[in-house]
């Protein structure tokens, strides 16, 4: 286009934007999270338990009282097997998993990890690798703790390896990586099986190096069910069995905040840890293991809802990006992954425009997470990443949402392009 | 007695002491834990919430779902009501106290208090402060964190304050304290008024010290209701409203591990304590708050089953106090103090025949807490105190089980006395 054509294009943006505007919408398209119809899937659950019930686990466990700090046997061998490992493999925790992943952190670096020869925080500086864009609140444990950040470019099939490898080769303060290696959030993309045995076969300088690995979408698929090497049999096979915690919850399964949480990984990084929580727990609350076991039953009732939340949210997933495809495919005004499955879509902007985009949505009503929240520090490098969650709002709310983000997307565009 | 007539009375212990092993007993003395009675109690607590239950709290607020950081505002004002603070001076979090207190402990090391120069774990030496005998689980925290622990001499109205106020007053490297106020475990005694407010007045030489409250028996009567100024009021009054932490929970209100656990502070450490939680949890499990809201109602909910815990404790202590009245009184073998409520009843044996006295009980099939376990690092100076848990076991047990003890305490001091 040239300038003038620009020109007129962006006066015909700005008209359609204020009338976006002069609806006064409130929408939100922030909140990775369930929506009401879905949460509804699991008010079953709430029947399992009564006041005339058993509520006795495997064993002979009463799941009314104190005891079984690593969780009932009955959970240990459902949810052992929904994040693929064995029944020893596996602590069931509290309601919430970032809890878990703040938890190892900080006692990693109170304590050390298996192996190390001392806490982590006694080192002159701690690094962690973040693949970009990423969860926030990964970055906030770590920017918390004081923990330096690197960021890691992320494609199709996972994040750069190359770069992931050299770093780690020869940088012994890079003691910890976050990933989200299914459906990745925001991405949701999975990795690749050659990503995830280069990620399994890693040499780090630092022998106490760990992989955060947050599976907290193991079978969320929206449209296709992607298929992960398991993170924890690929580093065992590598010869690797400690570099790994892989943390999992049934938040986005049955009740978001009043789930159930597990870690998973290797026999000694368990028993290590096991003995580090018996300083914290006599045991989290075994009712809501028991009324998960006999709510989901088996790998076939979970199978079972996780279809059923699939089915609720793909039409919310159609409309955002049969949107996008309608107004912004082949304009050159940024691109996007049409994900396998998890909570997200993300939006790339063109370089320098989606603080601008986000800031317009706001304008007209219409809250987008905030820009450069899927990186280290707040910061998107490119600002160029936005995080759409299509999620919590109704399908009425996300057509006239998705209309004001893409005329905010063009217009943005347009301005920057005269500017 | 002289040694002739001391010979004597140990070769009868010894017949009578062979006639309690020969009976082949397997009885379990070390549990500070609820029997099912107690735990039956709040079985009706489980048929608060249904599939078809309406769950939401206080402004509109889906217990279902994620939010609420600091829990929801019902479970708020009943559990701040509970502690003697308001709503906006409580946390709720998830299913422990412990947990809790481990975690606040593990932020001050990480990243400090309220109005800390530094992380604790950057001063060349962290120490507490430790009343005596006290709950293991504190002590445990502080050595797994390489805090060093000071032991406070405790009598019945209290820690030793001029010992307190001295240390405090010249040691900043002192950081923090532990205490149990009311009902302590495991002297069941609570702090008098005069006690309470030296220490909600102490002057301490670290201005970030901090007294960890755990009031885990606030109205765990078995007696008598002692009265307890409350711990926040009394710093309130002191000018140190910043200096206290309040931990409490239901885990021995309603569900032993399924319970819901507190924090309560001044209006300024909570709302520090919150933005620092921020990074760690997205909110506790909402469900369980609102099933307990549900089923305790009120204070006269829970003054009520409060009054059926006390009624199914007191023949379990009265059997434990009537034996060693009978077999103990006045024979020099050893003191205790009457509890007026809490879960223990603390015999304090002649110095140096506590461990001799368990091992003989262990001998007869009776487990007893180990000796030393009340005491920082696991030592008891004087190898005096005993911790009798009366409320697991039944009558039916807790009768032959004091009879080996009786007869042990009375051997290990003839034992002694002839050595």
């Amino acid at each position: 286009m040239s300038r003038e054509e620009l020109a007129n294009e962006k006066e015909t943006l700005s008209a359609a934007f204020a009338a976006h505007k002069a609806k006064g919408l409130s929408l939100n398209m922030t909140r990775g999270k369930p929506d009401n119809d879905q949460i509804n899937l699991s008010m079953p659950m709430l029947d399992t338990l009564n006041s005339s019930s058993d509520c006795t686990a495997e064993g002979g466990v009463d799941c009314r009282s104190y005891g079984e700090l690593t969780g009932i046997m009955d959970a240990k061998k459902l949810f052992g097997e929904y994040m693929g490992v064995a029944a020893d493999e596996i602590i069931i925790t509290g309601s919430t998993s970032l809890a878990s992943m703040y938890d190892s952190v900080a006692r990693a670096m109170l304590t050390g990890v298996l192996g190390s020869e001392k806490p982590w925080i006694k080192e002159e500086k701690v690094k962690f690798l973040c693949p970009v864009p990423g969860y926030d609140r990964h970055f906030s444990i770590c920017q918390f703790f004081g923990i330096e950040m690197i960021n890691i470019p992320t494609s199709a099939e996972g994040p750069d390896m190359d770069m992931i490898e050299k770093l780690l080769a020869s940088d012994p303060l890079i003691k910890g990586m976050w990933c989200v290696p299914k459906y990745s959030n925001p991405l949701g993309i999975t990795y690749s099986d050659t990503v995830m045995r280069r990620l399994a076969a890693l040499k780090p300088a630092a022998k106490d190096f760990r992989i955060f690995c947050d599976n907290a979408y193991t079978m969320h698929e929206v449209y296709r069910d992607a298929s992960l090497l398991n993170p924890l049999t690929a580093c065992k096979e590598a010869g690797n069995p400690n570099m790994l915690y892989l943390f999992g919850s049934t938040n986005k399964i049955t009740f978001p905040g009043a789930g159930i949480a597990f870690i998973a990984a290797s026999r000694e990084n368990i028993a290590f840890t096991t003995k580090q929580l018996s300083m914290q727990a006599i045991g989290w609350d075994k009712l809501n293991m028991l009324r998960h076991v006999r709510f989901l039953k088996n790998m076939d009732g979970i199978r079972a809802i996780m279809q059923k939340h699939a089915a609720l949210l793909r039409p919310k997933f159609d409309a955002v990006l049969q949107k996008m495809d309608a107004e912004l495919a082949g304009i050159d005004a940024g691109e996007w992954i049409k994900p396998d499955g998890g909570y997200f879509i993300t939006f790339f902007a063109k370089t320098g425009c989606a603080k601008r985009i986000i800031s317009l949505c706001k304008e007209a009503g219409v809250a987008m997470t905030e820009a450069g929240a899927p990186y280290p520090y707040g910061k998107d490098p490119d600002d160029s990443c936005i995080r759409i969650a299509p999620t919590f709002p109704s399908l009425a709310e996300l057509c006239p949402a998705m209309e004001v983000f893409c005329t905010a997307v063009k217009l943005a565009t347009v301005e920057q392009l005269l500017d």
